[in-house]
């Protein structure tokens, strides 16, 4: 059950991927929320309580997942991004602040960027990939992403299997992720900052990763699912999530894999689709900003 | 199992449609997202990604299909509409630029409606019929789709059968669009633009596309769906879709048809209703602007 | 099982009630959208499709109903409420413009309750009852109420009983509504003017309307069911709501009643409850309008 | 089935509170909602039917629970505070006005607080605990739960079991909750003021809970409910949590306890985490207020 694909002979990857956000998207919504000790403790909740539950579930049912950090967040907590490594998981790129790209021009972003490059440095962290705050990435993102020398970005959503960015000579790998993969869609409830209103079940989340899983098997897809340890670290969700991992391990012919696992057998399939983003001829005439 | 009416002898007629939107509502909202990659990806995996899977869906079950393409994505990606046609199915105007008609002056609605039918035109494409952006169809936009010689519009809600719009000499088929029939407001999420707010699982909408449909068999209905590459070509809504073809063909009374042979057939049906907008007596005082 | 309390014997008692609103909610949001065709067919349905649908399973099931309807709507479409008190339903109060009384003075709210009398009094229909438009009673629509002798209002929710309101010379029958009992908060989606944004299937709102019919007949509750032609007759919620009705009659306990004679009922309960709206002290230190 | 720790040999502790804010929450968003008749009677169902039935479930199944009361509520209707407290049950400090703490500088919130304790002290209520409006507790709040000798707070979401906050020599037990065990992203809708937009089936809040529960055995939880009378209470809602407080019972190793006797238990506890806000570093460069 191997082949020289990215997929290796699976009929679908799954990537399990943790977003360990902590409290900086509600920081970036405004610093005032710092006092704010109900949403505050909300946030802290991932890392102090989610993560580990989600590691010893991890090491429980023997996958392996890619947590990705924003800067900012090791920098707090200076032992979270090492203990994840320890346990043979990967640690990637998730900015410094958790601003969104689309939000800052290029010297901004470029400085936020640098900036969670230098903790993850200082914390001896070999970091492979990227993932954007708010999956918002720009051109900018993108070329920061290959001048630095990672080989995936995962934020883009132009197909549902890894595909090509850039150019021959510095191709970056993209790993697409999808809101229908997302826990926050499902989960997030908070009303001031605003970041969801409604909380399904995690019986509902469970049927309808499932059915996605099984479709992706049939189409040959990339199953990467993006979780945040504030939302599936909670009680029942954890056991969702224990109960699709151990369904997806029932097929048989799933594999897990960190992302940049992944990235290297994408980037070694010569048959890998390039998907740069389209050339559109936007009038202004038209489409006014 | 034929008869004179628009239904062909059917309990119920069933049009699968496709909104090839592409970048389009996305930019009617701001020139500007043609810099946010994420959203740019998300929109472009519909003609990408969806519309091939569709294409040979629809063949591995013999149904046709109408696909309504706005002429800004005819226009950017050359030969799609062509593969559409190839394989039997309808390509249909879709405007030019997916700026609703409400929100246009009817000068600007004339040339955006007119430039669609010039890129049509220019890649031998002939167009029967039209569905408004949004839906959001003026008198205008009816007097466009006859002054123009389509055979129907496919915009309003004034019923769930077929009906007769505009003036005796020139009459133009309603085939009647719904909210509820929609896979937009049960599967899109994109928060800036803000498209929509809940993603729901596939086999809910399953379950509740089937029970309109055989409640549209009772009544004697036509039951128009509305799709969007970008939303129901990911993999499990794929594969609900399956299934809700497969259980209308197992319904054994259920004709697919492409959009204009079904205008063709109302057209020829003299049973048909006249709901031409009710003439509203509305009153500044009591309804201001 | 026939007693002197309002149920008259029943475990509960269902008043199945229709706001045949058409046009009026949406021009009350701005007399312009009168140009928007699709949101005037929308609206359009209700009366056209719906209606007749709903007095044909009224009559198939026989059940008597209660139709609230604008002096607009009845203004518009002359034959609409004969239509309906022919068949053996009430016609009620439902203000002449669907404006919320909140957002009109006393005097302009008069204006409006009185121009509705003088269309329902035109048509020769007897009206026992009201209903606020939105709900949204103040003092001034109770007083109306009570001053031109209904028997009836149905705005509020202070109980999910039949409760007394003003004074012992002139009471006025409260028959209370709720939001978990109204097919709007369920199936109402239309994004300009905003009026809803989720659809639900009707299965999941015939489980929750039946599990609460039965815990209303273990409380010994009035089941008062709100509805929209303009919704709820769109084939398969119409499937439910026979649905709904089939299972009310299979209980054997439920009494179905025209609002008007449930009201006449209560009035004969001497045990009814007062519930005038609570004379609250309300600061304006503490909270400022 | 006893020991040292908080659960006292539980495999999980059930907390059942109800926040009785009848009309508070409406009128902290404007005064002005006092003369909107059906909301105010929207909220009255709260205390006037909602309680009533609530205690008869309590003592039909024997269970006890808290009551969170702001201090006007308990003004408005002096019986309320007595008869819960009659029953065995828990009143607790919801605020005097049911405005959030994160919207009142620090005098107005120890104003507000204060005033409610004078309402309870003269009703010779004895107070325990506290629950911050809208759970926006700040660093003041929990000052001044300290320094007025309470033994509890349940307002933030820390950890999902009972843990430490404040100095050694004057601890605070906190109780922590979370949005998906609570009503209001269930039930609640009210469209002015805008409060909630969504209405589940009490079947689905059933299988959330209880699956909830479940998890939170198996990682050894508090399963802190939040209620309010004015959702929980309607007919269908009030079976759902007979059905879930009954699972509970059938479980065998679940203990429901007042909030102030468990905040007893868990001060006793020795192996009780420490879980202080965080000393966030943030810098107004990253993140202006």
């Amino acid at each position: 059950m191997t082949d020289a694909t990215w997929r290796g002979g699976a009929a679908a990857v799954a990537t399990l991927t943790f977003d360990v956000d902590a409290e900086t998207p509600i920081l970036a919504a405004g610093g005032k929320y710092a006092r704010h000790l109900m949403v505050m403790s909300h946030q802290a909740y991932g890392p102090d309580v989610g993560v580990p539950r989600i590691l010893e579930l991890l090491a429980d049912l023997g996958v392996p997942a890619t947590f990705f950090v924003p800067g900012w967040v090791a920098e707090q907590r200076p032992g979270l991004a090492a203990t994840i490594v320890e346990q043979g998981h990967e640690v990637a790129h998730h900015s410094y602040s958790h601003r969104a790209p689309t939000s800052m021009n290029a010297v901004e972003e470029r400085a936020d960027f640098e900036r969670a490059l230098e903790v993850f440095d200082a914390q001896g962290l070999e970091i492979a990939g990227h993932r954007a705050a708010l999956w918002e990435a720009t051109q900018t993102t993108l070329d920061l992403v290959a001048a630095h020398g990672l080989t995936y970005d995962s934020s883009l959503m132009g197909d549902d299997k890894p595909y090509l960015l850039g150019s021959d000579d510095r191709p970056v790998v993209e790993l697409p992720v999808h809101w229908s993969l997302d826990d926050w869609e499902q989960y997030a409830f908070l009303p001031s900052p605003q970041i969801g209103s409604v909380i399904e079940s995690p019986r509902k989340v469970l049927e309808m990763w499932r059915a996605e899983l099984d479709a992706m098997r049939h189409y040959r897809c990339l199953f990467n699912l993006c979780m945040h340890p504030f939302l599936t670290g909670r009680p029942s969700r954890l056991v969702a999530l224990r109960e699709l991992i151990e369904f997806a391990q029932s097929r048989g012919d799933v594999h897990f894999l960190r992302c940049r696992d992944l990235a290297d057998a994408a980037r070694a399939d010569v048959t890998l689709k390039q998907r740069n983003p389209p050339q559109l001829r936007v009038d202004p005439a038209v489409y006014p900003d």
